[in-house]
């Protein structure tokens, strides 16, 4: 597979205007962006801390994945997003060595196509693999 | 503070030589570096991904944060740092802000001095400060 950079980093949060203080009065990072995404059943702010994209994410319903992770681990580091060039290629390609959740790209925040590989094949991990729609097959 | 960018990403393992294979053989990373670091008690390998770089954490004794972190939480996503441009400053500033584990600088892996916010401030992520040697006073 060929990685081209981290694209952004989720972090699972119960209370996510509660939570932006930490990254916007602290930190002093800035969002750019709010987004609900009715797949995923979360809501989303995005910062830019330089290099990499922070998404915070906040479940919409019990039965999110979010909200799920944060009863199980605690809220924190949810997810690592690397981009690629060709998902459903890539995902074609590893399906063999490894367990992935999402075997076709599926509609992500900010018009990604993001599919999952399982945190069982990444030694407890959550793996995010994305493409942007501009780049093509 | 002034954030300049993601640092890099730090992941806890158990088997450092056997999740390699994951970051080497899925995902098509190469590592770049292999450290101890003493201090933290932890053995590590670095991989360059695109914009970010990723610290594979592997404890080197039982009374390491990392052992403790893999006995509570499991393998998994273990710290975000941030690149600052003056480390001792912004601790001194954040210091009345919110639960700092590190109130001045130590040394981390590659050189850096570094400080970690104590995860109860940050919402359950830990959140590592990092200065870069040739930065600053």
């Amino acid at each position: 597979m060929d990685i081209k950079k981290v694209e952004h980093i989720g972090i699972a949060v119960k209370d996510l205007q509660e939570s932006r203080k930490f990254y916007e009065q602290v930190l002093g990072l800035k969002c750019y962006r709010e987004e609900t995404v009715p797949d995923q059943k979360v809501r989303t702010a995005f910062y830019k801390a330089g290099n990499v994209k922070i998404e915070l994410l906040e479940a919409t319903d019990q039965e999110s994945p979010v909200a799920k992770f944060i009863e199980k681990k605690g809220e924190g580091l949810h997810h690592i997003a690397f981009e690629t060039e060709d998902l459903a290629k890539n995902l074609k390609q590893i399906n063999n060595q490894i367990r992935l959740i999402d075997k076709k790209p599926r509609p992500g925040a900010e018009g990604l196509q993001i599919a999952f590989v399982h945190p069982a094949s990444a030694h407890g991990v959550l793996v995010e693999l994305c493409e942007h729609p501009h780049h093509g097959k």
